[in-house]
């Protein structure tokens, strides 16, 4: 069967695998989409080495369908539609304080295992999350991403009637956009992007002009108060540094960008104005129920995230397209050949 | 009657002041222990000129007694002992959110207004606390220090069992460090001086000794888990970096200290153990009540950071003392002249 293997270095290259019969407590998995994330593009530019051993399958924002059961698998058929919520935290510890998804020894599949860019893969039952049968494979591959959003949106405590800035508007920004605006929410956007801006105000969400004094446009745009929540998405510098300003008195502000480096950040706004600065990484099983739920509902435009979708013959391809920068913002591989 | 003015420049003189008969809705106090805080030394350092009237009465950590009623003053009687929440949130508006102690338009008695180092003070009525018949007005003085420190506790929602690293052994730090021990939780203390630390290890503290590597030496005295809750109360760079790594998962850090200017702070620690950076400032009236009740409890060893009491004529004097650097804690001024 077909798999595509990052070769270290920014490489991959199109091969084949056997399918893998499922252990004790394992699932094997016949893949029907899988979405290229960012993380996959930092691995592509082989900033994650240290974590990935080529010659490895990787991918991790799949949907599928239940192809082989092990022994001791409860509460699956096969047939199932299926999505994977990719984190293994079986090396949990008291020090992880419960909090498996943030534990020290988590595994990610798909990064620190074997993962989806294949077509067929074996992951451990606990992974696994039902689809209600209706479901479209191809916007279910959108959960992994959408319950990123929906664990941002929880994590700042948003309710219904508080404003919202979205700091960048790349897939998770605008799934955080639109996961704050069905929570109630008014949502804004800011984007230096011209062409995502202009697709965040097509999804209809209000949008700030790359140009324009972000922390005064939105004060203005509240009144004076500045937003009840802000989402740091873009890892900008400027970013870091306009978050606590653009917020409100007693305002959340939730930092899901990645900065590697420690970064200037206003800590006297946060002290004048008893901000609460809140990182937010990954998402809990209940992330996934929720997605799953906003995927069935149809209540998002989530069709419209799917830039194109690909063979998997592809990838390799793909990889190289989206390096070099493209106007995609989700791109899907279709991984059942 | 006496009373010190703040001259501007960081000048201070002695002189006297006619008591100030109570309007509608206020009260004079007879002022009997005022303590000198780090604010004041600010304003004494010429740091706040642009926001004291020299020249002007300062002070503001006081107690007192009621010496005359305005018009349509309820519950108060003469001779009453109390406590004077020094906050005057009349101008707040709906976008503070309800949080008055914080809002944009906040006057602070004894800076934005005239202060307490005199022998009567007159204020809005809405500031008073009672304070217990049996309290002791000189650790009565403490009652505002002893908010912030409740206040900041409070914002750390620390539990009985969590560790908490307190950085910074000043008044408000010891304050902090003794009241989260008096919620049930182990308490170590980071500081630089090593009088303070003496100081922090004499009230039965756990310290870490200056020139160790304060984030190592908290994970391994935390098992490998991190401390649960960071109070940061020194403002210096290398604890703006220190806090988040010094965290354990899920950790809650509360920034107290001023950081006046942008400071790198480690964002991906906040990502990547799911850590919220809390900023505390001042108090609300419950953090007054809860600090009144300890001080009257007689629970904590608060006398012991009394370091000396002076008569309000030395005031001038002790500025310029303090100014220069003395192993004093917490000086109160004996305002009955």
């Amino acid at each position: 069967m077909t798999a595509v293997y990052y070769e270290g270095g920014g490489r991959f290259s199109l091969g084949t695998a056997q399918p893998q019969a499922p252990g004790e407590g394992e699932v094997r998995i016949d893949v029907a989409y899988c979405g290229v994330c960012g993380t996959d593009l930092h691995i592509a530019h082989g900033a994650m080495d240290q974590r990935v051993r080529p010659p490895q399958v990787i991918g991790h924002e799949m949907s599928g369908v239940i192809a082989e059961i092990g022994a001791g698998v409860d509460g699956f058929r096969m047939g199932d539609p299926i999505v994977v919520r990719p984190l293994d935290a079986r090396a949990e510890t008291p020090a992880d304080k419960g909090y498996g998804h943030v534990s020290r020894g988590l595994k990610f599949l798909g990064i620190d295992t074997p993962g989806a860019f294949q077509r067929s893969w074996t992951v451990p039952a606990f992974t696994l999350h039902h689809l209600p049968a209706s479901v479209d494979l191809r916007l279910a591959a959108l959960v992994e991403p959408l319950a990123v959003a929906c664990h941002d949106v929880r994590r700042a405590e948003l309710h219904a009637g508080e404003s919202a800035l979205v700091i960048g508007a790349g897939p998770i920004g605008l799934l955080v956009a639109l996961a704050a605006r069905a929570k109630g929410a008014r949502v804004i956007v800011s984007e230096v992007n011209p062409a995502r801006l202009a697709f965040a105000a097509d999804l209809g969400l209000e949008t700030i002009d790359p140009g324009v004094d972000v922390v005064g446009r939105v004060t203005e745009m509240t009144d004076g108060a500045g937003a009840d929540v802000v989402f740091e998405v873009s890892g900008a510098p400027a970013a870091a540094l306009a978050m606590t300003q653009a917020a409100s008195i007693r305002g959340r502000v939730v930092v899901v960008a990645i900065y590697p480096d420690p970064q200037p950040v206003r800590l006297f706004d946060l002290f004048w104005k008893e901000l609460e600065v809140r990182g937010a990484r990954v998402y809990e099983p209940e992330d996934y129920e929720r997605a799953i739920e906003v995927v069935a509902s149809g209540a998002l435009p989530l069709e419209r995230l799917i830039s194109r979708v690909e063979p998997l013959e592809r990838l390799p391809e793909v990889f190289k397209e989206l390096s070099a920068g493209t106007a995609d913002i989700k791109v899907l591989v279709d991984c059942r050949a």
